[in-house]
C-alpha cells in the first residue's frame, strides 16, 4: 500500500514547530510494510489543503492527515476532508462524554468551540484520544483511505499505536506478514554497533536488520517476512543469536516501547530490592526518571538532591573538610554521597551522581566529567568515572542512563 | 514572494531522520518576509522529484531543494534540476580546489564520484560550502528561482545564512519587513485564550495574531508587516497592550526560546532569593527542571524527594501520626513538607508537591489531585489544591509548572 503523510499547520510553515509526527509515522508504517512516498506540510488554508487532497488521491491509497483537529477556527482539517469526500460531520458520543467529564473535573465551563473537537466524519471509524480531547478518524473512501490524527505528538503517538495501527492491520491484511523484534542496547554507539555487525547487515535479506540511534541507546529492529508467525520466530531467533554473539554484552531488553528504567524497575521488583539516590549535577533527574514508572513506590522510597556543597554536608552528613580536600567532582565524593544515602534511606542500593554538567568547567575538571557511585547493602561501593560529551542536557541524561545500567548489572551479578 | 521547500531523501520517508532543515529555513524565510506555502519530502527517485518540480513551478516563485548533492549514486537532486531547467552541469573551480585540498590534507586518494559534489548548474550562481564539500547553487529561471542546498544541517545552515540569504536579499529586495514578538502565557488554555481574544483575532490584519498551544502553556506570536522597525514596534506595542488588557494576568514572559523556569530562575537571581523543594508525586522533576538552567546553583542548594510516607517522616521529620490522620494527599501534608524543607535547607522559599500521579487513585482521591505548598521565610505558607487531567506524565508536568507559577507570583507580590 502506498501512503503519504500530510501535516496541516501554519506554525510548521513558519518554522515554529518541527514535523516530528511525519518521522514517527514513517518509521511505524515502514515496519508495517506500508511505503510512504511523500510528506507534505500545508498551512491552515482550506483551498490549498483541498488541492493537496486532490493530488494525494492520484498517487496514494492511504492518506494520513495530522493536525488541525482542535477547537479553534484555524483547525479545519476535518471540515476540509468531510467536504472532499462528501459526508457531513457528526458528534462522537464517547468523545462528548469525555469532553464533559474533562470540564466537570476542572470545574470550568466549556465554551461551544470545544464541541468541534469531538466531531468526526459520518461513516468513518472514530479513533478515541486517550491523552487529549480531539477525536481522530479512519475513513474508508471508494478509492482511497484517510486517517485523521491530532497534531500534538503526545496525542498522535498513542492514538496511532493503540487505535489506528491495529485497525489498519485488521482492515488491510497482507498475505505476507512482517514480524518484528526490537533489541535494545546501552553502552555502544550506533557506528560501533553497525561496524561490529557489518557483515550481517550487508548480507541481510530476510530478516532485515535496521539500526536506530536514540539518545544514549541504540535499537536494532529485526523483521522477518513470512506467511506464518512460527517460521517468522524461527528466523528471528536465529538472527538474534548471531547478533548476541557479537554485541550481546550491551543488550538490555526487548521491545519498541521498553526503556532502561522500565527494565531496572522490573528487576528491582522481581528481586524485592529497593533504591535511593543522592544527586548533584543531575538535580533530581534520576529520581524523576524512576517516577515515570507507575508503581515505582514499591522499590523507591525517595532520596536527596544535593546540588551545593552545603547540602552534601547538611543533608547527607558528609565531612566538609573532606570535600574541601578532594573536591565535589571526585570519586571520594561520589562514594560518600552514595553510602550516606543508603544509610539514611535504608534501601538495598543507592546511586550518587556528582560532576560537571557544563557549560563551564568545575574544580578544574572539564564539562562531562561525572562520577557515579553505587552503594550496596551487601557488597562494596562501585564507582565509575565518566567523560560524557555534547551539551548540559545530554551530560545529565547520559549520567542517568549510566547509573541505571550500573544498577542493572549489579542486580544481575547478584543473582 | 511565495516559496516552497523540497527535501530529497529516502531516509526522511523511512523515519530515520527528522526534517529539521525545513523548520530552520522556514523560520529564516519568514523573518525575511518570504512566505512558505509548502514543505514536501520526496525520496531519491528522479521521476517523482521531476513531477514535484513541475507542480512547484505552478505555485511558487522560489523553490528550495535540500539534500541529494553528495557523491553517491542516489544523490540526484542536481541532475534532476539541471534536466528540468534544461542546462548542463559544469564543474565549479573553487569547489574543485577545496576538494583537492581536502583529500591532500587527509592524505587519501579521491575517488572519481567525489567530483559529482562540485558540479553545479551552468549559468547558476554557485554557493560555496564552508563546512563540507558539496557546492550549492542559486539558479534564476525564466519564471521561477531555485536554490540547491546540501542535506546535512551542519552544511545547510551556514550555506543558507552566509551565502544564500545575502544573495536573496540582493537579488529580490523587498520593501516590507516582518517583525514578530512572542508573548507567553501560563494558567489559561488555548481555547479560553482564543475565546477571550476572539474579536481581536477575527479582525486581525496587521499585526497578525497566531496562538500556539504547548504542554501547559500557550504562546501568541504577533507579527507586523511594515517598511521600518520603528513603525513595526509601535504597531506591536499597541496590539500587545490590547491583548494584555484582556489576558494579562496569565502573561509570564516574552520570547520564542523563553520558558517559565527561566523566568523564575532569573527572578530568583535578580532578587537574591533561594528555593528548595520536597517532592512526592513529582519525584524530583521540579528540581531536575531547575537543573536544566545553567548557573541555577546560585539560587538552588538542593532538596528532597520524599516519595513514600516513611521518607516524609524520616527525611523531613513530619509527625507520622499526623500523616495517618490526614493522609499524604492533603493540604496539611503539603504544608508540613514545604515548611520542613524550608527549615532544613535554609532557603527563602520551599515548594512541596504531594498528590496522585495516577493511573490509580490514592487514599480515595482521584488521579490528578495535587496539593502544592509554598513556604516562605517571610510570609505565610500558601497551598493550592489542583485537579490536573490527562496521564501520569502530564499530571507531573502540570504540577511542576503550577509550582513554578506560584513561586513567580510570590516573588512578584513581594516586590
Amino acid at each position: 500500500m502506498r501512503a503519504e503523510i500530510i501535516a496541516v499547520g501554519t506554525e510548521l510553515l513558519l518554522g515554529q514547530v518541527v514535523n516530528t509526527n511525519a518521522t514517527f509515522l514513517s518509521e511505524k508504517l515502514a515496519d508495517m510494510g506500508i511505503e510512504v512516498y511523500f510528506h507534505t506540510v500545508v498551512g491552515d488554508n482550506p483551498q490549498r489543503l483541498e488541492e493537496l487532497l486532490q493530488l494525494a488521491d492520484t498517487r496514494s491509497e492511504l492518506i494520513i492527515l495530522c493536525g488541525g483537529l482542535g477547537p479553534t477556527d484555524d483547525d479545519l482539517t476535518k471540515n476540509v476532508l468531510a467536504d472532499h469526500v462528501g459526508v457531513p460531520l457528526v458528534q462522537n458520543t464517547e468523545g462528548l462524554e469525555a469532553l464533559n467529564a474533562f470540564f466537570a473535573q476542572r470545574q470550568s465551563t466549556m465554551t461551544p468551540n470545544n464541541l468541534r473537537q469531538i466531531e468526526t466524519l459520518q461513516d468513518g471509524i472514530p479513533l478515541p484520544n486517550r491523552t487529549g480531547l480531539a477525536i481522530g478518524c479512519l475513513y474508508k473512501g471508494e478509492k482511497n483511505n484517510y486517517i485523521l490524527l491530532p497534531g500534538p505528538p503526545s496525542e498522535l503517538k498513542p492514538m496511532f499505536l493503540e487505535q489506528a495501527r491495529p485497525l489498519l492491520e485488521k482492515e488491510f491484511p497482507t498475505t505476507e506478514k512482517l514480524t518484528s523484534r526490537v533489541l535494545r542496547f546501552f553502552g555502544i554507539g550506533e557506528s560501533k554497533l553497525v561496524t561490529d555487525l557489518a557483515e550481517m547487515i550487508e548480507q541481510q535479506s530476510n530478516p532485515t536488520i535496521a539500526p536506530y540511534a536514540k539518545p544514549n541507546e541504540v535499537t536494532l529492529r529485526i523483521t522477518a517476512k513470512t506467511e506464518d508467525e512460527l517460521s517468522a520466530n524461527a528466523l528471528l531467533d536465529q538472527t538474534e543469536a548471531e547478533i548476541m554473539a557479537k554485541v550481546g554484552e550491551f543488550f538490555y531488553g526487548y521491545g519498541e516501547e521498553n526503556s532502561l528504567v522500565e527494565v531496572v524497575v522490573d528487576l528491582l521488583k522481581e528481586n524485592n530490592l529497593s533504591i535511593t539516590a543522592a544527586e548533584s549535577l543531575t538535580a533530581g533527574e534520576f529520581q524523576a526518571t524512576l517516577g515515570t514508572i507507575s508503581g515505582v513506590s514499591e522499590v523507591f522510597p525517595g532520596g536527596f538532591v544535593t546540588y551545593s556543597k552545603e547540602t552534601k554536608v547538611s543533608f547527607l552528613g558528609i565531612d566538609s573538610a573532606l570535600l574541601d580536600r578532594v573536591g565535589v567532582v571526585s570519586e571520594e565524593c561520589a562514594k560518600e554521597m552514595a553510602e550516606a544515602a543508603l544509610r539514611l534511606a535504608g534501601t538495598d542500593y543507592a546511586l550518587s551522581f556528582t560532576g560537571v554538567a557544563g557549560p563551564d568547567e568545575l574544580e578544574g575538571k572539564p564539562k562531562g566529567t561525572v562520577y557515579i557511585g553505587l552503594a550496596q547493602k551487601e557488597g562494596e561501593t562501585l564507582i565509575t568515572e565518566n567523560h560524557f560529551t555534547r551539551d548540559r542536557s545530554y551530560v545529565r541524561h547520559s549520567s542517568v542512563m549510566k547509573g541505571l545500567d550500573m544498577l542493572r548489572r549489579a542486580i544481575l551479578n547478584k543473582n
